[in-house]
């Protein structure tokens, strides 16, 4: 049987963070992920959930636009819709290694959730 | 000879304006191109030169970290040093038609810059 690709991978913890599974998401994450965010940079799987359960728990829905992969690297871009922000796009560029996300880079816009706060 | 894949275009069009010759990556992009980008929907290539071109000039670095695609939609992933943010990475989702970008979704953070005008 041919291994998991990066796409697989990425889909399947996508599938499951957007759906407020976050424990499923997290078996997806390597214990020792890094992830370049907007606010910075975060480290390790704690701190991944931290940053990414609260968004999942507000999530109203969530709509795939693109996602593509090769054996280590995959895209996925796709559209949010959360209380503060009807129209939240974002895009995770993920490294995968043993069926685990080792590194993300994640884009999206801060100020229309900056500006929801004040 | 096979057509362009859209992933070709994008490649094409990203490497022009990366390099400032906004000229040419211009001639990646429909006249009638739509961009979802973050301040909101641009329709036609005049606004989006308008758009693209003051973020081009100023840009001191770039660095392509994934570039996927099929037929018709590429997705190009990459960090941007310009002088007011050291690291603005951005996302493009692109729509080809006929060698052209009809559509663009396009995603960065506008946090920093925001901040860096106040």
């Amino acid at each position: 049987m041919a291994a998991d690709t990066a796409l697989d991978v990425a889909t399947r913890y996508y599938q499951a963070w957007t759906t407020k599974n976050i424990d499923a998401a997290m078996s997806y994450i390597a214990d020792d992920i890094v992830c370049d965010a907007p606010a910075g940079r975060i480290k390790g799987v704690a701190d991944y959930r931290a940053f990414l359960a609260p968004f999942a728990e507000m999530l109203i829905s969530t709509d795939l636009i693109a996602s593509f992969g090769d054996d280590t690297t995959a895209v996925l871009v796709y559209d949010t819709q959360t209380p503060p922000v009807a129209s939240a796009p974002g895009a995770e560029c993920v490294t995968v290694e043993d069926g685990k996300i080792i590194y993300s880079r994640f884009i999206f816009d801060r100020l229309p959730f900056d500006q929801a706060r004040q």
